[in-house]
């Protein structure tokens, strides 16, 4: 039977003890959340919500084609606009994910002929970026800009380094102060996923370009999702005026893609200017994170010290790290659970995110639970 | 610097008269639209904004996370179970795009050692998902049943034949009848795409494989799209559970991807509760394109006949297709425009899209501006 040889990998996986499955999530769930990327709260925010309705209402319920077919609204533009304004950049291109932004990215600056050096913890996203690039990849080791510069040095020609800025399994930060110098020392263009950084890193949530000085350069792109801070759907890429026009008429996830539903364009748009008008929710998120970790530390446990508002704990094995989420689930705390392939080190663990709306009595009982749940 | 590799190419561009450039759409455009891919006119039904803003305050602006990670919605699963049992497949998993859709079809199934048989006019987001699959790609002519044949013949191990069931360009059928029998002789899976059948193809268009025959055969899967029938943003795979429970353990834009955002859900949701109400959108919808087709013949027009509700129709040269498109616009008639690199054969074109909702004297009058405008 044709798709016969998937019953044996998922024997295999059964064996393995790594069967994905999607559990139901209730609308009143009663669970203390600490397994979204929702950093500011704001998903459920009213104002965010009533801008996803509103612009429901106004545009419709899809875009209905691509933009380079049916135009681009000015809520499109706008959201373009003051997300570009807000973390530094000349100008913004927004697309249907934070995956598509990346595919982009990556896809359209790393040409025939050109060098693409990866880090070995980067997103799927960015891998399938590199993958689908028609440049050559050079994965170096994690977080290791002088292997960057190695990379760098073998190559004439069009070069682009990409990095996360925040690693989304351990909430490490990238180096980002010597991948610039690597970059520059060599000719090459930046490109820096900010998906864990915006709303939370940097002068109020401006993210991680911005805080290392580098947004707004003429050879550093970075790209965002609008699925986690800022409590929606979609991404941008951000950048010289230059880099986004070469992307809308090179990028195929754009061209080829129904741009972002206008709900979704909406909502991040109100969480944008709520972020703007309550600069002290990113500080909060960072803290709360800071928090978290001191007490996981102080309990015993094996966090990591959190660069932005991903902590992560880890955990002996894929089957016990289950167990431990499945025991936290059941006395009333989701936490994330990462374990093989998704880990590049093969490390399972639970990754727990900070949100900057969680009271302290709330992050007691979160780490109390994730104590005495510990195998 | 860096980037300044760009500038050639836009230099290049710009003299070949290829340069994309964004168009604003203001929300209340006194266009008269074949340029969307809105079939059935429900992208600003009220039903469909409203189950849009519904969701939205329900579940939130946003998914926060993969769906593995924060939980599936119950308006996720009635999504996917409405969708599946619609269009007569066992399951569907949802994805926030089409495109994402394809990429996680095509990878999933073509595994190192498998062979992916593509046809050579297949949607951009096919194409990426061959480049991405880690099976080997073999292109073939389009629309070609034996060139399948003939590439499955030389192939031992799992396979999988690639098709859009109505190509995005000129709105062609797939001969499936026969990929499907071309499939069924060598033991290999047919993956359709059917972004521009659903909702317009079928008994009250529950898409192209259902009107085949096809849709529940365990060697079948279909992705669709909800950013056109539809009105929304999205895509799915549709196929056999064990499929489907693959693609949930297989599929990167599905795991590391955030799950489709609520109010994109809503308004898919709505939308083809509304078309199982009103089936009579689909018929039409292509009674609309039959006649949108025979008016522009009878203009004396270079038009293809429409297999679903996509009209194009040919013109001289991309400069004389880009100065015939901003004609109509002048006219206050908003049209496709398609020329290369977006067109696989290099031939430029309009593309007018048929709506279930346009009527007589829309149409009169569209036809006639598309005649007097003419290069
Ligand atoms: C580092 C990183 N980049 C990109 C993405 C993709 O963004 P989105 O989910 O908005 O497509 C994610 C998470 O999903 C991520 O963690
Ligand atoms: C044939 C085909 N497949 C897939 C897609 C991608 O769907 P989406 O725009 O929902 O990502 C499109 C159009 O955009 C298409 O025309």
């Amino acid at each position: 039977m044709a798709f016969g040889w998937i019953d044996a990998q998922a024997e295999q996986r059964r064996r393995a003890g790594l069967v994905r499955t999607l559990r139901p999530r209730p609308a009143d769930s009663p669970l203390l959340d600490l397994a979204s990327n929702d950093y500011l709260g704001l998903a459920h925010h009213p104002e965010v919500v009533e801008g996803a309705a509103a612009a429901a209402r106004t545009w419709g319920g899809g875009s209905t084609g691509s933009r380079l077919v049916t135009g681009t609204t000015e809520l499109h533009t706008e959201l373009e606009r003051e997300l570009a304004a807000f973390c530094g950049f000349e100008a913004a291109l927004v697309f249907s994910s934070g995956y598509a932004a990346n595919l982009a990215a990556v896809t359209a600056l790393a040409p025939h002929g050109s060098l693409v050096v990866s880090d070995a913890g980067n997103h799927a996203s960015l891998i399938d970026g590199c993958r689908l690039a028609r440049g050559t990849t050079q994965v170096v080791g994690h977080a290791d800009p002088e292997a960057v510069g190695k990379a760098l040095r073998t190559h004439a020609g069009p070069a682009v380094v990409v990095s996360d800025s925040v690693f989304s399994v351990d909430g490490d930060a990238a180096p980002l102060d010597a991948l610039a110098a690597a970059c520059r020392e060599h000719g090459a263009g930046l490109v820096v996923d900010d998906a864990h950084g915006l709303g939370v890193l940097g002068d109020g949530g401006r993210g991680a370009p911005h805080a290392a000085g580098l947004a707004g350069a003429d050879d550093v792109v970075a790209t965002v999702t609008l699925s986690k801070s800022l409590g929606s759907q979609g991404g941008a890429v951000l950048g010289p005026a230059r880099v986004i026009d070469h992307l809308v008429n090179a990028a195929r996830t754009f061209i080829f893609d129904t741009g972002l539903a206008p709900a979704a364009a909406g909502a991040a748009l109100a969480a944008l200017r709520l972020l703007r008008r309550e600069p002290q929710r990113a500080a909060r998120a960072r803290a709360v994170a800071g928090d978290l970790h001191t007490r996981l530390t102080a309990a015993g446990l094996d966090a990591v010290r959190p660069d932005a508002a991903v902590v992560s704990v880890r955990a002996p094995s894929p089957e016990e790290a289950v167990q431990w989420a499945a025991d936290c689930r059941t006395a009333g705390l989701a936490v994330g659970c990462f374990r093989p392939p998704s880990v590049p080190d093969g490390i399972s663990r639970l990754r727990l995110t900070a949100r900057a709306d969680l009271t302290e009595v709330q992050l007691d009982g979160a780490v109390r639970v994730i104590g005495e749940t510990r195998p």
